[in-house]
């Protein structure tokens, strides 16, 4: 594995991808900023799509929410939405939600740890994001292991390595940390060994604080510098059918009050927490997800929000949730009429059910992808090296995962279409049974012509089966091995340490903060 | 696995594909013939098209295109073309491009051996082809080996099994038959084990020949029966850059006059047989394909033609050629905006570089399928099964990538967006914090609501790991040893046997007929 990761390299540094003296002429892309190039895919006309959300809005009015959290109930109460005492539902009226979706801001200017990773959260930009939130890791050499801190920083430290992965997330589970001080365990990875865009988990008020206090310490905000600006992000999950527990509830309210991004997500699987149809479980998603966007306006007009789609569907004999299917890709085309249909910025979930990186795991995989890039979201989430369906994150995966983002990164580059790259003169210089590849229009752009691969190995059969039969998930090993074990962290989050330790120890000693369920 | 194929063929029964008895209520997809739900996704301006194009002619009429026969020099010269006797080239002007569009047909009937077969290939069509012209073949139990007539025998018992795959074609080369005798082989296969629109070798006009009389027996045809509709078709492949050898430009005149389907591909690598531009390498397809459809168009106005596309990139550093990267799937892109604007139907090529069904293969090849599908490509060969940039076809990767191919079928369908599906009142009968798997809405649907799948496995990990871990290649291997030991020919197809049979033993004892070259 050494000689191997050692010879990747030398291939690497031939092919002047880590950025050494010598190499400007070589292959430089930049994936750090993405603009969608696709037109979007409509699944529904126009008029169903204000049927969705005519309808959503009436299971909101007629139907209501049931809000857990007294304090998201009284709020909800003082802004004119009817709360039943006895059953804990609220129903909200149309205005309501209309003014939501009238003050919540279409365009979110994150920032991260340095100003060339801040992103532009709106319609049209696109981001990536790795799988998160599982509790096992697995790769080839180590196999399927319940989460620990280890691994939870050599993935932050891989999300970091790869430009197209443009936020950081709660990948898997460090169950080795307990509960207690497992925030700060997080919240330490993400911003001493990243400069991107960091998440911070809504498990309760004391948490979401701590990794708030962690930010200005971090960044050297004040208070209200931090509060003026988005600074992280959280996942909401609604509990479809049409719950909002007590930490998502109060996670919505305290992001909102500190002006941080709640990416207000029902994860609706359609035939079991959700209606058996697209269009059913994309009205049940949307009614969620404007009832928890409404909060977070009524606690804080222009609280930024992202509206959240993840529905897809289970195998009906067995009720097993699948990803990538015909469903989960229309389920998404969908929820981005939904979300045009708002103006708001959005998100989508990518991955796969497979149990293992093969070709099952990829093609699920990017058939998400692809409903996620066609359907315009903002940021796909779950998007490499996530398989079960959640219950693991793979290193191997995640590399493969890389490249197909990679390649759609590509994507949306400009294609020259200009006389010089239609070439005449150049089909004109050579002749009939000849070849392009001393062709002065090649010469002149042949070392950056094409995009280079991360772990795809284009070499012929003969020479593939002497260098080991290797599969690309062999192969990706050396990938992750050789990045991490390259791994320099940014000195702008190096630099964070001492502060963040200093109160890591001092919330240690005080006791840590337990999760609010 | 004799085991694992009677559990799986069970579980099959169970789901009610197999379209016995009682299965009414489960799920029958139609893929048989799909149009494209997707907008077309353009890379290049209007402006950008008609640059292109104006180019190609101009590559025509200045620079020309070499051409080896001299029956095809003839029939340009005395079309208008200037033929230079020295160098074998011809230049074409644009008036004869121009009058070839116009007369080639924008849509073809193509039939095949039952109308219920039979295929529209036009713009907003989509019909999938699995991997052609290997001279390998590879599976997990039998590894990578020269292709034989029995592997392409059972490779068209599956082509034939698989709804989502319209056509037949050469998957791989028999090579243990003399190449005399083998295009009697190969057509006897496609007619007497499918009913679906076959393809005939252009290998020189007494191949060809002998193709249609096999197909003419077959079929219960007179010659002018034959002639008056498409019931074949063959693939032109020019010699990039700006060659037409004998057996190809002969295979365009014998299937013009014969009014049979030339498909007619430059096989553009750019940055080796063309220029290293995405516009550069179709500014050269474009031109050859004219140059094509133009020499069947004097042939006979009227002759069904193809517009071929097959442009991807290779490896700048070892010349290997690449497939399912951001410039292949640019170059389908650009391909489909010049089809539109000649307005022919047209074919895309899929495929994967990788040399093992892998995650590098499911990837590139799925890429490959999106730039097809979003391109608006009539025909997508080597959709399915194509390894090694193909030179093999693998068993396990047609499956699984079939899977890929019927979720992209599923995707075609219309999502119901109607009120009933949108289903208020199911979403009014389940309660925050229930479930919908027994709701009534629910009940009525859940039978065929969801695309089952053929080979993907959802079940959670410790199920997965107690049916011996495999891999979705694993899992085909049982999916394809079942399809071929459950495999019937259709009668209509095993009828024609004789009548082939007796044909070819006849032109056995002739000496059949080599190839040209």
């Amino acid at each position: 594995m050494v000689d191997d990761a050692a010879r990747d390299s030398r291939r690497e540094r031939r092919r002047g991808r880590t950025g050494e003296a010598g190499s400007e002429t070589s292959r430089r892309p930049d994936y750090r900023s993405l603009k969608n190039p696709f037109l979007p895919q409509p699944i529904f006309s126009d008029d169903q799509v204000a049927a969705i959300h005519d309808t959503a809005l009436r299971v909101l009015e007629e139907l209501g929410i049931k809000v857990l959290l007294p304090q998201a109930r009284e709020l909800f109460a003082r802004a004119g939405a009817l709360v039943d005492p006895d059953t804990d539902m609220v129903r909200l009226g149309r205005d309501m939600v209309t003014a939501a979706l009238t003050s919540a801001p279409k365009s979110i200017q994150a920032r991260a740890g340095t100003r060339a990773r801040d992103l532009t959260l709106e319609l049209g930009s696109m981001t990536f994001l790795a799988g998160c939130g599982a509790p096992n890791v697995t790769d080839l050499e180590r196999g399927r292991r319940p989460g620990t801190l280890a691994d939870f920083e050599d993935l932050m430290r891989l999300v970091q390595h790869f430009d197209v992965l443009h936020m950081l997330g709660p990948c898997i589970e460090p169950q080795d940390v307990d509960n207690r001080y497992r925030h700060y365990a997080v919240n330490r990875a993400q911003l001493t060994l990243s400069d991107k865009f960091p998440f911070v988990f809504a498990r309760g008020t004391p948490q979401v604080e701590d990794g708030f206090e962690m930010l200005r310490l971090a960044r050297g905000l004040s208070e209200d510098e931090f509060r003026a600006n988005a600074h992280c992000y959280t996942v909401i999950n609604t509990n479809s059918p049409r719950q909002l527990d007590i930490p998502m509830a109060q996670g919505i309210i305290d992001f909102a009050r500190a002006g941080q991004v709640s990416v207000i997500t029902p994860f609706c699987l359609a035939g079991a927490m959700a209606p058996i149809t697209v269009a059913g479980a994309l009205t049940l998603q949307h009614a969620e997800a404007l009832a928890g966007l409404t909060l977070a306006q009524i606690v804080r007009p222009g609280a930024p929000v992202v509206y959240g789609s993840f529905s897809s569907n289970v195998d009906m004999k067995s009720g097993a949730p699948a990803f990538g299917t015909p469903e989960h890709v229309k389920a998404t085309l969908g929820a981005g009429q939904l979300a045009r249909f708002t103006g708001l910025p959005w998100r989508s979930g990518g991955g796969s059910a497979a149990n293992i990186s093969d070709a099952q795991a990829a093609h699920e995989t990017q058939f998400a992808l692809w409903g996620s890039v066609l359907a315009g979201a903002t940021m796909c989430i779950h998007a490499a090296g996530w398989l079960e369906g959640g219950l693991s994150v793979s290193f191997e995966k995640l590399v493969t995962d890389v490249e197909a983002l990679q390649t759609v990164a590509e994507l949306c580059a400009p294609t020259p279409g200009d006389s010089d790259s239609i070439g005449f003169e150049a089909i004109a210089e050579v002749q009939p049974g000849g070849h392009f590849f001393s062709a002065g229009h090649t010469m002149a752009r042949y070392r950056t012509a094409f995009y280079e691969p991360l772990v795809a190995d284009w070499s012929n059969f003969g020479n593939w089966t002497q260098s080991g039969s290797k599969t690309a998930s062999e192969r990706a090993t050396g990938v992750w091995r050789r990045a991490l074990a390259d791994f320099v962290p940014p000195a702008s989050a190096v630099a964070t340490a001492g502060v963040l330790d200093e109160f890591i120890a001092r919330r240690t000693q005080e006791g840590g903060a337990a999760p609010v369920s």
